[in-house]
């Protein structure tokens, strides 16, 4: 843990440049601090997958988009009825402190929104980011990319 | 919110028409009302994502699809030991009443038996489908789709 | 249920035989007995997805695992500093005793290991496994397969 989990409706993949948003975001992850100014997430542990929707529909599936129009374009296209979707899920270890929940999910917005705010001046686009603490009542990790951050 | 994720096996893309599926669920969500005859889910809100899987394992692997044979066939073939699975995941905002998350679970189940039932008739499919409440911790929204739907 | 639903980093896709490691989750599951003995996860029930990220951010991004070197190769090439990642999540009904749960998850642990552990030996690559009692408040089940797996 933790777990960046994005599903996002595939038509972003033509305007929004995923690794690199994923790499922002595993940063900006990274870079929380909790209130005695520690890392709050272990760097080898710090993962961020994204998962683009090869099928998807969403809101009123475009009128109300086209209706509006003015200074609007399309995802792809100059449809401005055409809308694009992105969930960011953070899933974190439980007993987290609550200000250290909020630093996370602000990080993550931020990161996300560093790549989506300029495409959303001028396209109808749709960002949430949760996090939560797991429900979990198992959990094993076994890794071999954990030692690497272990301090001597 | 709300997000309806699908997750399903692959196979199950050569038979069924996704992208009618998503947004007939979209339109049934769309159409819940709360006891009070107010729409449950905000137009702008209204997201489902659907995943065919590529990698997949289903209950036997086929062998008691295969024994049982009469009347049924495969999903992409004549060979009955051939499974699908979709799973739906509606996840809602906390706080609405039981009424509502089961008009919605139930709108959801309809709007996906529609396209799945005529196939179950002569395939081994199942379905599941699920509405949770979020445990979210923190919860950001950011949109240029939800002003398209403010009420003047 | 149960579902048991595997992310994980794409890169894995050119080293693991994913279908096979689907099928071996899968047998595992539904060898898993309770404390009377019984099957704890019925037949037709039992479902693994699969589903590799096309897009994805580890750790520090290889930084370390270049450092650190000796022994350790890449995912797809010689590069040591490229990590993989999987996360498998297996979703139970509740009311499952803490003994099935434990036994459940330590049964995905091993069908994966057995995937896994041969390429961790020379590769960085981390495996998460939890389970979850799911938090649904809707849960509908629709199959054709179940009914292969009734008792007559």
């Amino acid at each position: 843990m933790p777990h960046l989990i994005i599903n996002y409706s595939g038509n972003l993949d033509a305007i929004v440049d995923m690794p690199a948003l994923c790499r922002d975001a595993a940063d900006a992850m990274l870079a929380v601090r909790d209130e005695a100014g520690r890392q709050v997430f272990p760097t080898g542990g710090t993962r961020v997958l994204a998962y683009p929707a090869p099928h998807f529909a969403l809101a009123d599936g475009g009128a109300a988009g086209r209706a509006a129009g003015a200074g609007k374009t399309g995802i792809r296209g100059s449809d401005p009825g055409e809308y694009a979707f992105m969930y960011a899920n953070l899933r974190m270890a439980r007993g987290r402190s609550a200000a250290s929940q909020k630093a996370s999910g602000e990080a993550v917005v931020s990161a996300i929104r560093k790549h989506l705010d300029p495409l959303m001046a001028t396209r109808h686009i749709g960002l949430t980011v949760q996090v939560d603490e797991g429900p979990e009542v198992f959990d094993l990790k076994h890794s071999t990319i954990h030692p690497l951050f272990k301090k001597a």
